[in-house]
């Protein structure tokens, strides 16, 4: 639609009016402020729960990295009162800073969920603003799970209206999108009315950063941690009446016209409450470069099958597609940020130790010299019939056998999800900063949101115990 | 240059070799860690003096407009221990949050300066992070005006490198390009060596934001605050070792790249410590949309010439480019924005009032009679002969005199730039929740910052004495 007259009262296209006369932005108002989470389809809301379980265990498993006491180191000393818990750590801080805690733990190993369609990890800027917010007001689970869903619907439609244009050109879109799933998030739970969660989508819009240029270096985990503190913050500062332009995804100067040579803002709105992104959503297996994830997989398998061990091998071929070879072609390495990108230490890990977590990612894991051996004996072709989720692996045994598997589809993927419980596996692998029944409990309380009284009793059992 | 390898240390790109083969980024890294205070050219030095008396005085006028009320209320209970002042208010707050509030306070009414070669205003998100990091660090009046000086440069050759694409896509680049030199002044101040320089300013890329839908709004001003505080928050991540991108001007998905489809950053690193931009930059006499400045100028100078009184007026006549009508052809208005682009409350204040300060576009003053009989006896014309910084302005007396002045090139602009004397006046005028002594010392201290032992004593004298 037109936008409005300059002198038109804005309120009149946020509130008021059919459909057909609303911007997106109020549509999308509109939509945030009706929604009731019993209308929400339960496959979603079951979905909404396994999204939660995946960050919540990558938010552990990342609350030690350096980048965390880096971040703390610097900025935690101008940090607001300690009200509010950060996941996976002993210190509090304000909330605002807890967000952006959350937000680097729980993707600074990359091993957080990923909307293939459109390459978000929507989760990470969504649920690292709400667990901030939820540790300092009392939400309960239904409403946290609302909220959760709200704003990762909201990000991975923004997402998809600008895809690929605003991707491609270099935007993050994890940070540079989240910050609206954060916003609104935070928003629903204060209950804004439409004016204002209008100007806390604006206040998003106008925050809303992050460039693929930071990819390898810490910058990339700071991405959705800033979303969640910049989304958390417009919605506060919209409460108590900051305002922001009226227009900020559908403006000539908005978010689509500035970020996106080509968009298409119907997106955002087509089939909104009858469609859901999370649907779609997809769960790393393994904390690396997903086209790795088929070599890890096939060569578990592998392993699994035929009983293999490490001195039982002799050497090992792959086909694999011609860009996973360019991509991961990486054999004699020393350190474990390099490992997440070897088609030969994926075999390695496989085969030798038949899995694929952090500890396999590590500097000691990719020079543990039994994987080091399988990986200097393995050979990688890339062959363009093999698909890049895709691999066809060959192990040669010292006592003569060979042993082959073809894989289509690599664990992980839409076609063959995480189940739930492998998603309690991985959780468990990564939450060691916290006690086992801390784990099961934090599951639990996970999987049974919807009655969950206070979310602080999910916050605490992921709160590591004094030593 | 091309990009380093992959594998190829970085730093070595940073601090080693010849300027050909360093990055645009490690060019400018090198110069910001070699400048020197004492080999900037003492009219520079002055200039820097100018917008900084400039500056503290929009920062002082804009302390206590709601949007600061606004943004203390939602953000401060948040706000960590509160070492800092912030210019015009009583609170202390930890120097992040000042450093936001700064920013809004120095930009929200519009009063700061300009370059008009790139449209960005470039103190306000420098100095805002300077007079924080000041306020809780010991800061010479030297090394503040050096880390000015280059902040302010750096924001205005990245903001050359990539106008007018940047500019014109609907980047607000005080904001997008701000952030740059509040990260490298703070980082300055700190002593960040060369490697740690480079990741300020990628973590200062990483958070470029702010779009020009927010325009009209309070989003505006929040800009140059938020950028102050994300480049003050990049300086101390850089610090403490929290890594970025090393290519974060120039990579294939940096910075120029993603937010300018045409850019050349030759002219960030081009005669660099050789041409300074403070020489272009300029200061509004009148806190309005600039086009209307040539009517203001004039009909002040009418009536100073020609002694006017607003009962001594029958009606007013102006000619001015078709642009300035279209954009400010409002007669019949209720409020202080309004009259900030109503070439009809122009031609009031200047003949009415003989100034054009913050009181003349209050509510009160858009409906004070006398001026609103001017106004409607204001008839403008749009005349293509008449350039956009002049106006033909002819006033017909009650007595039936006529009086006419024709204005070219308005007060403020480059070609006739504020004086020394001028800018102390709109100081004064704008300073208001200070004492006039407190007025008289802070002007003082900032023509003599080169001797200034501590900051801190001019930030002493610009927080309001216990009421």
């Amino acid at each position: 639609m037109a936008l409005p007259p300059v002198n038109e009262p804005h309120s009149a296209y946020v509130i008021i009016g059919d459909l057909e006369h609303m911007t997106v932005t109020a549509q999308l108002v509109k939509y945030i402020l009706e929604s009731r989470v019993e209308a929400i389809p339960q496959d979603v809301r079951h979905e909404a729960k396994r999204a939660l379980v995946n960050i919540v265990g990558c938010a552990l498993g990342g609350a030690e990295h350096p980048a965390m006491d880096i971040a703390i180191g610097a900025l935690g000393p101008y940090a607001g009162p300690p009200t509010c818990s950060v996941l996976g750590r002993r210190e509090r801080f304000d909330p605002l800073f807890a967000s952006l805690l959350n937000g680097i733990s729980s993707h600074v190993h990359d091993y957080d969920d990923t909307l293939p369609k459109n390459y978000i990890h929507a989760s990470s800027p969504v649920a690292s603003a709400l667990f901030a917010y939820a540790s300092v007001n009392k939400v309960s689970g239904p409403d946290f799970l609302h909220a959760f869903i709200l704003g990762f619907e909201v990000v991975s439609r923004i997402g998809n209206a600008t895809y690929p244009a605003h991707y491609d050109v270099g935007w993050h879109s994890t940070g540079s999108i989240g910050v609206f799933g954060a916003a609104v998030a935070v928003g629903k739970l204060i209950g804004l009315d439409a004016e204002r969660m209008t100007c806390a989508i604006g206040l998003a819009a106008t925050q809303a950063a992050g460039l693929r240029e930071m990819f390898g270096s810490m910058g990339k985990g700071f991405h959705p941690g800033r979303s969640a503190q910049s989304g958390y913050m417009a919605a506060l500062l919209a409460e108590r009446g900051f305002t922001s332009g009226h227009f900020p995804l559908e403006g000539p100067r908005g978010f689509a016209a500035v970020t996106a040579v080509k968009y298409d803002l119907d997106k955002v709105v087509d089939r909104l409450g009858a469609d859901f992104d999370l649907r779609e959503n997809a769960y790393k297996p393994y904390p690396s470069g997903i086209v790795i994830h088929p070599t890890i997989d096939a060569c578990i398998q592998l392993r699994e099958k035929h009983n293999l061990t490490a001195d039982l091998i002799a050497g090992v071929e792959l086909r694999v597609a011609p860009l996973v070879k360019d991509l991961c072609d990486k054999k004699f390495i020393n350190f474990g940020l390099e490992g997440k990108f070897s088609i030969y230490h994926a075999a390695a890990i496989g085969l030798g130790r038949g899995k694929g977590g952090l500890a396999e990612f590590t500097d000691e894991a990719v020079n543990d010299p039994e994987l080091k051996t399988i990986r200097e004996t393995t050979e990688a072709l890339g062959d363009p019939s093999v698909m890049e989720d895709s691999v066809v692996a060959a192990v040669r045994l010292k006592d003569g056998r060979e042993v082959t598997m073809t894989l289509e589809g690599s664990l992980g993927n839409l076609k063959r999800p995480l189940s739930d419980a492998q998603l309690e596996v991985k959780f468990r692998d990564q939450a060691t900063v916290i006690s086992p029944l801390q784990m099961d409990a934090a599951i639990a309380a996970c999987w049974a949101l919807e009655t969950l009284e206070d979310v602080s009793t999910l916050i605490a059992d992921c709160i590591p115990e004094q030593k």
